[in-house]
């Protein structure tokens, strides 16, 4: 088969329109802080794994070569102790956080099940936890292990109508003086859809549940306010652009005395005592278990300096440019060759990616990969999921990269592809 | 005052020795595989922090450029998934584990919780948990943890009798069929005490008790056999060189169906089915639980295979060696000078670090850091731990390390020094 025409679609119409988008940009100039290390590739898949830094590259190097391989053990007085922490408050303002109230520190699901498991020792005698099936399944399994752990807690998953937007009716409607906990994603994984924070925290609140969100899917392209939040985790490796399995970030309210179910020396008052009896931090640093994995808990810094200084108005205005904007053509294009939108048409209730469903997706995506160098993500069964990172995605981008996927469906280049469903992972 | 004299001390007894004894060493070319930036310096921390290997510096520089900055999400798919499993099988026969019983995931608490919680699940109706005084605290926290979050559990920390050698005798006489779980350090992190690993384990299966042994202070550096052991965990930032925080190890016995506290998406039998129901992965990736810190786990393999590439009874007859003949130096040199030796005299019952008292350890600590540029680590009160690492350090800097410490104790070095005892972290 010859290569599929990689644009730029001069022709298509809207070519001029993305153009002018691109023109007046002003997160343009971001694209040139991060490694494109392949000119034709168009990375749509932020959300699952944000692009590399160019300031971070060079951090690195340094970590490795003066920190580690020159200072050796004495970094561990010199920023590693206490990058938790400072990390953390880099990260404070981004989610609308106090300083002092958040901290970096293991997976996004070991912190879900010290924040879960601590909402849920101050609830005793509440037995119900509300979420939905919108919500990451993880999130599913870490609620319920961390209700066992705690001594109980029913968890209750309310279905939503479309599999598109949150069952907000119906959450509140579920809501009692039984309920311990509620909790959700704030952007939805799937969908995108985004909650109204504030009113499900106002709703819980009223009958005295806590709210724990996880903001995997928000933190570092949608605005949020965590000031009246309870509890909060989130993920650094999507809109964060935090590497590969960078660390998560736990928030605690400052009024919270939550207790932390995995003890270990870093979240002790007195490590350094080696005292065989635990007394926990003062501080966010309770939350703290064993020692830190640096180098990728160090790679977040350079990046998160970078949301920081591009803002979050700014970068949630361009991300709610480029979902309708994506939304527009996809209605244009790709609806007449049998893709459809499965995220909220409401920007408002929308976060920074967009799926779209297609009968044959798996083979789809397959094709957009491999000949189209188009890089979305897949979920299963039918659905595709482009993640719009402003900070490096453009108006330009999106009109080549639908127009890409025009041309491959007109040429049935998915049709070469064969689905083996016995690897999985 | 004058620089301290930082040798070598040709003219101190057993210069010639300890020259001869590096002219013999086989494992003296392992030396040039790590990066030596400060050439006068004395690293004797590699307990704490191993060196940095050449070869992993150069695998995080390709790392961070092709499978993040180029390959992006593609990486997941081309080892990223898997990595903490086959980090895992590179590390089994160095702890002498068979293949598929290994995998590296968290923090090595967050680790022993896991295999703490899922043992104490397996006895249930045994209450008991045997642990001693000589165990890294955080141990001691993890263990309670772990047991309220099963349901239960009482700890019982047996004392050593001189703080230096594991009380084995009273360990024993503390079996019965009640006892749930007997965890202890391999190697002691104060001491270096190195429990007889059979012995214990034989004793403790006896009644019926389980045993989850902690490898950080052993992992290579000493042999092991873990084909009767139940369960273990380990770090891999000592003596394995994975760098700052690299996550650890757990080892569970291949027949022990052992379950997971931490469900997540990383534990599922089939994680992109997105199911909301939990299916546990039938093999060891059953016990992971969330994305892992890519950056510091892919540090492992490359320090991992130059311990494989060295032997890990090789290692160990020169780790026998190095901390004898420290040992030796110690009686002659500083024990006139006040230094004790707080280790095993024995050299089947001592891992790979040396314990010396001083009454002003803190200080003569300072000093040698500062003035003397040798590294080791102190333990309050008044403990100076000497960690040899066998790959990179030689009878040479051993003996120039302990000439450097009489010459500034001699010359009154370590007065000039102030603790300020409210700052710890």
């Amino acid at each position: 088969m010859n290569p599929l025409a990689l644009g730029p679609f001069t022709d298509a119409p809207g070519f001029v329109e993305a153009q002018a988008h691109d023109a007046a940009d002003e997160l343009a100039e971001y694209r040139s802080r991060f490694v494109f290390a392949e000119p034709q590739l168009i990375y749509l898949d932020g959300n699952s794994l944000g692009r590399l830094p160019v300031a971070t590259q060079q951090h690195l190097h340094e970590l490795v070569a003066e920190e580690w391989g020159s200072r050796l053990i004495a970094s561990w007085g010199e920023g590693w102790w206490t990058l938790g922490r400072d990390t953390g408050d880099l990260l404070a303002p981004l989610i609308g956080a106090v300083p002092g109230s958040v901290v970096v520190s293991d997976s996004t699901s070991v912190c879900l099940f010290k924040l879960a498991w601590g909402a849920l020792r101050l609830q005793s005698g509440r037995s119900r936890i509300i979420t939905d099936d919108l919500n990451f399944p993880t999130d599913l399994f870490v609620l319920q292990a961390a209700a066992d752990a705690a001594g109980g807690g029913r968890i209750e998953v309310i279905p939503s109508r479309d599999g598109i937007h949150g069952p907000v009716a119906a959450i509140k409607a579920a809501l009692d003086q039984d309920v311990a906990l509620v909790s959700l994603s704030h952007v939805v994984f799937k969908s995108g859809y985004l909650y109204d924070m504030r009113k499900i925290t106002e709703a819980a609140h009223e009958v005295g549940a806590l709210v724990l969100w996880d903001l995997s899917h928000s933190a570092g392209v949608v605005n949020a306010d965590l000031s009246t939040v309870d509890l909060a985790v989130g993920c650094t490796y999507k809109y964060l652009n935090g590497g590969p399995g960078a660390p998560a970030f736990m928030y605690v309210h400052p009024e919270l005395p939550l207790e932390n179910p995995l003890l270990g020396w870093w979240g002790h008052a007195r490590p350094f005592d080696f005292d065989l009896e635990y007394r926990p931090a003062s501080n966010i640093a309770r939350l703290q278990t064993g020692t830190m994995p640096i180098l990728s808990l160090a790679a977040i810094a350079p990046a998160a300096q970078l949301v920081a200084e591009a803002g979050i108005s700014r970068i949630r205005s361009k991300s709610v440019a480029l979902t309708g904007y994506l939304i527009d053509l996809a209605d244009e294009v790709l609806a007449p060759l049998g893709f459809e939108v499965a995220s909220p048409r409401d920007a408002a209730r929308r976060g920074s990616h967009v799926s779209l469903r297609h009968p044959d997706a798996w083979r789809v995506v397959q094709s957009m990969i491999n000949d189209a160098r188009v890089v979305p993500d897949f979920r299963d069964p039918d659905n595709i999921r482009f993640g719009l990172a402003p900070l490096y995605v453009g108006f330009g981008d999106i009109h080549t990269a639908v127009h890409r996927i025009a041309a491959l469906i007109r040429e049935d280049r998915p049709s070469q592809y064969r689905r083996d469903r016995s690897t999985v992972t």
